[in-house]
C-alpha cells in the first residue's frame, strides 16, 4: 500500500491547510483537522525526556479531558522546543485562539509543531491565519491531501494509508510527516490516524499500543528520537459501527495502516537509498530481539555496508556480539537477501555477487537468527550514505 | 604529547617486523616484542561476545600462567575472527611454533590479530616468517618504530607515547593501533604498553584497570566495538624499580600515556575533521556521566552537525534528552567552544559565527552540565564526515 492507493475517508473530520509564513519558503505550513462532537482520541508521544511545548500541551489536556479531541493544529517550520515557559504559553495562546474559531473547548485543541529548535514560536502568525485555516476546511481527499502536505518537512513525498472496515461502512486513515529532519534541526515523526468507529479513548489506547509496537516502534532511521514525535488516533463515531463489535478487524486494520505508513516514513528517510527489512528469528524474548535489531539498526559500520551494498556480515556479526545479551556464537546464523552467509558465527561459501545484487535492490532483507528461543521481530531500517551525511552537515546560520 | 615526542625504551625489550604476505600489499604485517624471564603481564579485553580467536588464545594463556607473557606475536591483515575451531587451532599453531624459536613456553607467547574477519587465518605465512622474525629483533627506538608501523591497517600515523619514571631510571611506552576500520571490516584497537619496573600481575592489572577508564573508556568514533580490542600491560623488571615504591607515579604517568594514545586513535579516526573534547558536568554519578557523553557522541544527527561545524545544539540537547538518565529540562546548560548556547534547555543569545569558527578547528570543546550532582567526565570523541561513509561503503569484493 502507498500514498497512491485509494484513501477511504472516515466521516466526521474536515481538512485544511494555509501557508502562514512560518517556513522562509512560504510553503503551506499551518494544517487543521477538525472533528465532529464526541470524537474520542488515544496519543502516544516521544520518550525523549526532553520534549516539545505541544507534546506537554497536548499530554496534558487529553489527560484531563479524559480523551476528547475536537481540532488537531499542525504547524510545521518551527517546533515549538527549548523555548521554555514562553513555548508553552504560545502554544496554549494558539489552541485557545483556534477554540474560539471553532467554538469548541481549548482542551479539545490538540497541537503539534515540527520543525526548528530552540526558536520562539510565531504565535501572531499563527492566529492571524486561523480564520481562513477555519474557513476553507472540507472533507474531500483534496482536503486531506493539503494537510498532508503542509505538515511535512524534508520529505519528499506525502505519506497516506487507508483500510475499509466492515465493507466500507466505516475506515481508517492514516497520515504522517517523518522522519527526514528539519534542516538542520531535528528528526520528527507526526502521524495522525483517523477512524469512524464509535470507541471510547481507553478502547483506542489500548489498540493504538497494539499497532504502534509492530510499526513505529520497530523503525529506526538514525537511531535519534525527536523530542516532538506524536502519534494521534481519533475515533468519530460517524459511522455508527462501534469498535467493540470489530475489535479484531479494527485491531488488524489499525496495524496495516501503521505499517504502511511507517515503510513510507522509512523509504523516504533522508539520503535512503536501501530499506534493510532486518529479521530476528529465534530471540528469547521480543526485548531480546529488539536490543540485537536495534544495535544492528544503530551501527554506522553495518549502515555504511549497506549503502555500499556490501554483504559484509563481520559487522553484523560483531554488532549482535555487543548488543548486551547473552548468546551463544556457534548458534548465530546470519542470511543476507536469499544468501546464508555465516552459520555458528562462521562463513559459508556463498555468491558474493549475488548478495551485493540484491543487497543493491531498493528493499533487501536481512535475518539473524539467534539460537537463543521461538520470538521473531521485523525491524525496519536503512543505510546510511554519504547524501544523509551532506544533508545534515550543512551549516545553515 | 605524540609520536613525535621522545620515546624512553623500557629495558628488556625487542621488537621486530617483517612483512608475510598477510595484507594484499605487502607491507610489513608480522610483528614482535619479544620480554625477558619473569615479565609480568596484565590484559583487558573487547566486551563483544563474539571474540577473535587470539583474543580467546590469549585470555586462557594468562588466566593458566597466572601473567606471564615473554612473547607478543600481532598480524594484521587477518583477525582470525569468526573462523571458528580452525581459528583456535591456528591461533594456537603459530604461538606454539613462536614458543619453540623463542625457547619460551606456549602459554607465554600471547597473540593479536587485527584485519578482516571471516577469512581463514594463514598460519603456513605466519610460521614461514618466524625465524625472520625472531633474528632481526632490536632494542632500538628503530626497531619500536618498525614494531608500531607493523601493527597498523587503515591508520595514518604510528601511535606512540612515553613517559620516564624515577628520572629516567626506568619508563613507561606504550603503542597502538586503531580505531580506523580494517577496509571493508571492523575497528580494532590494539594497545601494548611496556615498562620495566618490577611488579606483580595483580599489581599491574590494578593500575590497568585504572587508566583504562580515563582513556580507552572514554573515547568513541563511531560508537562500534571491535571482536578483537586487546590491551596489554607488560612489565619487565628490567630497571630493578619496584612499581610498589612509586604506586602514584607509576599510575600517574601510565593514565598519561594511555590517554596520549587514545588521543592519537581518536584523531586518526577514519574521515575524523574534527575531534571533539565531549565534557559532561554535574552528573549524579560516574555511569550518568557516561551514558550522557556516550549518546551524545552516537548520535549521527549531532555527528554530522559537527561535520559541518554547526554549532546545533538543539541534536545534543534532544541526546542528553533520549539518553536514558532522569534529568530537569531546567537545569541543563550546554556551551559550544566559548559560547553558553543553551540555559535551562533554552536557546542563549550567542555568537553563532564564533562558535561556528571554534568548532571549525581540528579540537573543541562541547561541555553539557546537567545541574544533577557534583560528577565531571571528559570524553573524546569526533564527527562523522562523509569521508567515513565512503571510506566504510565501499564495495570490496
Amino acid at each position: 500500500m502507498s500514498s497512491s492507493h485509494p484513501i477511504f475517508l472516515p466521516k466526521g473530520f474536515q481538512f485544511s491547510a494555509v501557508a502562514a509564513g512560518i517556513k522562509v519558503s512560504h510553503k503551506p505550513d499551518l494544517a487543521l483537522i477538525s472533528a465532529g462532537p464526541g470524537t474520542t482520541a488515544a496519543a502516544l508521544f516521544t520518550k525523549n525526556r526532553i520534549v516539545a511545548a505541544p507534546v506537554e500541551v497536548g499530554r496534558k489536556a487529553l489527560a484531563t479531558n479524559g480523551g476528547l479531541v475536537r481540532a488537531v493544529l499542525v504547524n510545521s517550520g518551527n517546533a515549538n522546543c527549548a523555548t521554555g515557559a514562553d513555548g508553552i504559553r504560545t502554544c496554549k495562546r494558539v489552541c485557545a485562539e483556534t477554540a474560539r474559531f471553532l467554538k469548541i473547548r481549548q482542551s479539545e485543541v490538540f497541537p503539534s509543531s515540527t520543525g526548528i529548535i530552540g526558536v520562539p514560536f510565531p504565535a501572531a502568525k499563527v492566529n492571524s491565519r486561523l480564520p481562513a485555516l477555519v474557513e476553507t476546511a472540507g472533507s474531500s481527499a483534496g482536503h486531506l491531501r493539503q494537510f498532508a502536505e503542509a505538515i511535512l518537512t524534508t520529505d519528499r513525498v506525502v505519506k497516506l494509508a487507508s483500510v475499509p472496515l466492515q465493507s466500507g461502512a466505516a475506515s481508517i486513515t492514516g497520515v504522517a510527516k517523518g522522519a527526514g529532519m528539519i534542516h538542520p534541526q531535528l528528526a520528527t515523526m507526526l502521524v495522525y490516524l483517523l477512524t469512524d468507529v464509535k470507541a471510547s479513548a481507553t478502547e483506542l489506547k489500548s489498540a493504538l499500543n497494539e499497532a504502534c509496537d509492530d510499526s513505529f516502534n520497530t523503525i529506526s532511521i538514525d537511531g535519534d528520537t525527536s523530542t516532538n514525535d506524536t502519534v494521534l488516533l481519533l475515533a468519530s463515531g460517524g459511522s455508527g459501527v462501534e469498535l467493540r463489535r470489530i475489535r479484531k478487524e479494527f485491531r488488524s486494520a489499525l496495524s496495516v495502516v501503521c505499517r504502511s505508513l511507517a515503510e513510507q516514513i522509512v523509504a523516504d528517510g533522508e539520503g535512503v537509498q536501501h530499506v534493510i527489512r532486518l529479521r530476528i528469528e529465534q530471540a528469547k524474548s521480543r526485548r531480546q530481539a529488539l536490543e540485537v535489531a536495534r544495535t544492528i539498526a544503530h551501527s554506522p559500520l553495518v549502515k555504511t555496508a549497506w549503502a555500499g551494498a556490501d554483504p559484509n556480515w563481520g559487522r553484523i556479526l560483531a554488532a549482535v556480539g555487543r548488543s548486551g545479551i547473552s548468546l551463544s556464537p556457534q548458534k548465530i546464523s546470519i542470511t543476507i537477501g536469499s544468501q546464508l552467509v555465516c552459520r555458528g558465527s562462521v562463513a559459508c561459501v556463498f555468491d558474493h555477487e549475488r548478495a551485493h545484487e540484491e543487497l543493491s535492490q531498493p528493499e533487501c532483507q536481512v535475518m539473524v537468527r539467534l539460537g537463543n528461543g521461538r520470538v521473531a521481530l521485523d525491524f525496519l531500517t536503512a543505510d546510511l550514505t554519504a547524501e544523509y551525511v551532506a544533508i545534515n552537515a550543512d551549516y545553515s546560520t
